[in-house]
């Protein structure tokens, strides 16, 4: 079985639409570029990959799981720093009116790195290069920004504008405080998402690689800056990858190094150990869909190119016949940029315990009014004014006091004479932090596209698509040999032991079974089981290999077991030992 | 073991915030109402519920699932109808400024059937009943009508408006066409999808009832409304149900009919085999799920309640300990209304294939231009006359002639005379027809809060969680019975053998015994295994039952075993059978 050199984009999605695994939402409205049906078949796939993550990911690690609403509210966005940071830049065509990502014309007329440029910058280089309309070659304006999430309206007032979110972290951050006192103050703590996002990309052209609607499977793992070591990381130290880092790009080069995770965090390549620990998991859950570590590598973002809240970020890329490397997850150390930005917006306490091996004395400063002395200075309104401070949190009654020797309150101006200030010691045992994050972050949709695309091989002139069996949409399909009914009843009898064993399996008579195989193969079904006349003399069926198209009899008592040694990921050949006729 | 008869709201809310079901989301921003997290356990909750969904409503009738965008265009809810009707009626108190739903301010104030009210009527009952603002006391001003769609812009040109989906629905008919050819024209088809959706209620104060963002699990069944027996009916057509049909409500009373689904398919109550078959299946989902059909009814929607696309709706509803009775899923009787709309405004064929019997011969009639004769009279022309005749649709030309005797083309006038107009008959097997849609439709949260409510019990003063162990997030607790290595040791096998089958096991060492079986029992682990110190002696541990508190010792080596018969919903007393030491 060969694996086409060709571009497999339109084969593919063609088998996609045509077989249901997706096609282009709303094609009687003429379509709207950038969203996707995901049909019977590619629902399935995506939630069968979505399960390989969540026992690759979260489960293994006893991390947890959350579901946060997609609706979000303005000052979230505003304070992760989204509102300011999270915009595209965009040309449009002074003739033909059409909007253009700008890194993507760049790109395409020969520019590098032109995801760091600034709208000045891109107008420039637009005009350096001569760029001009792809679609009819007229002027293009000036740049300018896009903000990329679609916005909209909380509620009948219009003054609550949220944005649909474009990442599931946020939510993992805004419920951080609720989600670490549910799992009693567990660190590090792993949360995961897995849900959808959203885009409103400028004018997406590129089919399942470039999305207005993303499912994300993302984990924010919280871990204390001081205590950063992965207890995971010995699992991963010794697989290889390829790895582009800052230092090549910056020689503008792309060149790949191929280091172990070990001494890509030894030599400083990464920077953090739970980045490394799930660059290297991830580079095994996608082999685990079929494509291997030789097409796979690991490219840092220089600078300007990286996320605001990132400090240092690597995309993981799969060579995809059309678009060469593309990211289909990012593993970005986030450090306390979102924690702290909530903070600091929220005023609420979004910090973590650090227990101490031993007690410490630790002290701090407590103000306190005194009620009588301020009594007799503000007489009738003491109520007034000491509901207001007491809704002040110390640290700011204090900062004022310090700096300018009085605080104003409820009109009111108190000197700092009106104030008892103390030093409290106290021992201690706990201390407290804001955690780091570290994130990988999935698309499961150009995870899925590339596995079809790894899958989409060809077999004497017909499509073969090699799933790995564990995320096939369907696992088995019974036929009998020809349209007879005890062939059909024996059949019957066979698919629904496998359904009710939570197997996925057809069963289909129509057609000859030379085309029923075709039909199989063509949508990566791995096993096909056949019942003959033969089987209504022994008790024994044809299995059939998607993959080398080899046949075996099996018991048919065996067919259920035999399927789940394949979904269990044994081989035709090991799944038949001692059980062939 | 008792359920309490109290207002259960606070204590589920309570034990869900604090152990980690739902909470308000934003909590650390202040809150925005109508939106929850799910957390750890609460998102598992609803996933196994989503599953058993599937498995109830999907998989058993061979239906398939699709994964449609959530972010839809406008003209797709334009011709559905819900750009004009899928609004609130709201009022604003004119002091200060708080909205309000109108018919829960006036089904408050005692007034009835108030759904069914226009703008003008609301404002007659506010009038006649004294209504005031619930808030402050202030008068209300003149109700007005507000689209509970949430609204966005699709891509940076502003003028592109979309809606979240307010409904999966819509999805199911705008890739109704691809889907039945996917499917090979199959008919029945049931096409299913879980996932978000979103209202933009007006003011929703009712915690986990009234949500902005809801999981709705449905199915659009599509039928041939000459073929409109359901195959399946016969299993459900002895279950008996609560029925409050519409001639009951007319007469202004809401008394139950205790009739089984055959019955009231008889008598007409239910106008739908499918229907009437999906209602039947729907409260043996909800018993599934711990809540009594004695508990469940159906009550018919009114027609100026039903939604637009309905001709008849039953809610399912669920008696809850705050509300009364609250809906949790719709049943509607959609006929062929949003396939219709959706041909009208596209011109796309979205009919299915009836195959007849016998061929039968049909006759349609074609027209064809005279094209010699037409280019006599556009000369040059001609080309682009052809074309612009060629794209119109044969119905279009042919209409235009009869009514008017000509077709203007391309700035012509082309009288009858120029075309050849024939009536070709032909044998045919196959009838065209727009398929009819039976649809029930869950709202996941609320099925889940009622779940959560219906197993909230006590005993002994403690809160004990029934939660149907098939659905609970954990499913088995290991403890050693005190800290000490050999038994941790021992608990851990026990841990890593019940995961590796897939089994939701937690291991806690920590605390007393009484306090793990209490935080056990407050979240629903349907069973608690101990290892204790004759657990090293005799290699037996003790199983202990959530809801009698029973304990019985069973070999280490059937924990799995036990754990499984468990979630097969066999009894404590049943899976121990032959298995107690």
């Amino acid at each position: 079985m060969e694996r086409p050199k060709r571009d497999l984009v339109d084969e593919v999605s063609g088998l996609a639409a045509r077989r249901g695994f997706f096609w282009n939402a709303y094609e009687i409205y003429g379509g709207v570029s950038g969203f996707l049906t995901w049909g019977p078949l590619g629902a399935v796939l995506k939630r069968k990959i979505a399960d390989l993550w969540r026992k690759t990911f979260v489960l293994k690690h006893g991390f947890i799981e959350i579901d946060a609403p997609l609706v979000t509210p303005y000052p979230v966005f505003e304070a992760s720093g989204h509102v300011e940071g999270f915009k595209d830049t965009m040309v449009a065509c002074l003739k033909c009116s059409q909007r253009f990502k700008a890194d993507e014309l760049l790109s395409k007329a020969g520019a590098r790195h032109v995801e760091t440029l600034s709208p000045s910058q891109v107008d420039s280089q637009i005009h350096r290069l001569g760029v001009t309309c792809p679609e009819c070659d007229g002027t293009l304006g000036k740049a300018s920004l896009f903000t990329t999430m679609f916005q909209t309206t909380i509620g009948p007032l219009g003054d609550s504008v949220g944005f649909l979110r474009p990442e599931t972290a946020q939510g993992m951050f805004t419920e951080f405080k609720r989600t670490y006192s549910v799992e009693r103050k567990k660190m590090p703590l792993g949360i995961a998402q897995v849900g959808r996002v959203f885009r409103n990309e400028i004018s997406p052209r590129q089919g399942p690689i470039r999305l207005r609607e993303i499912d994300f499977m993302e984990v924010e793992l919280f871990y204390d800056p001081e205590r950063p070591e992965c207890p995971f990381l010995g699992e991963v130290r010794d697989v290889m990858m390829n790895l582009v880092p800052e230092s090549v790009l910056l020689k503008g080069e792309e060149e790949m190094l191929e280091v172990s995770v070990g001494s890509a965090l030894d030599e400083g390549f990464v920077k953090s150990e739970w980045l490394g620990y799930f660059m290297g998991l991830a580079q095994g859950f996608m082999s685990l869909l079929g494509i291997p570590p030789s097409r796979q590598r690991f490219r840092e973002h220089l600078e300007g190119e990286r996320a605001h809240y990132s400090k240092q970020t690597f995309d993981q890329e799969v060579l995809l016949s059309r678009w060469g490397w593309v990211e289909v997850s990012g593993h970005a150390h986030r450090t306390d940029f979102d924690l702290s930005a909530h903070m600091s917006k929220t005023g609420e306490d979004l910090t973590a315990e650090r227990v101490l091996r031993k007690a410490v004395r630790k002290s701090h400063r407590r103000v306190r009014p005194k009620t009588e002395l301020i009594k007799e200075l503000v007489g009738d309104d003491i109520g007034a004014v000491m509901r207001e401070l007491n809704s002040w949190p110390q640290e700011q009654t204090l900062g004022e006091l310090d700096d300018k020797g009085h605080v104003y309150v409820a009109g009111y101006r108190l000197k700092r004479q009106l104030f008892r200030i103390e030093t409290i010691e106290k021992k201690t045992q706990i201390e407290r932090f804001i955690p780091y994050v570290a994130e990988p972050s999935f698309g499961l949709e150009r995870v899925a596209y590339s596995t079809l695309e790894y899958g989409f091989k060809s077999k004497e002139g017909r499509v073969v698509l090699a799933l790995p069996p564990q995320v096939a949409p369907v696992e088995a399909a019974v036929f009998p040999i020809v349209s007879r009914k005890p062939l059909e009843e024996m059949a019957g009898r066979i698919h629904s032991e496998l359904l009710e064993k939570g197997i996925r399996a057809t069963l289909e008579s129509k057609e000859t079974i030379g085309r029923r195989y075709a039909r199989a193969d063509e949508i990566g079904v791995p096993v096909c089981i056949t019942v003959d006349r033969q089987s209504l003399k022994d008790e024994t069926v044809t299995a059939r290999d998607r993959d080398s198209w080899e046949q075996l009899r099996i018991p048919a008592a065996s067919c259920t077991e035999f399927v789940q040694k394949i979904l269990g990921s044994e081989s035709f050949g090991e799944a038949a030992q001692g059980m062939a006729t």
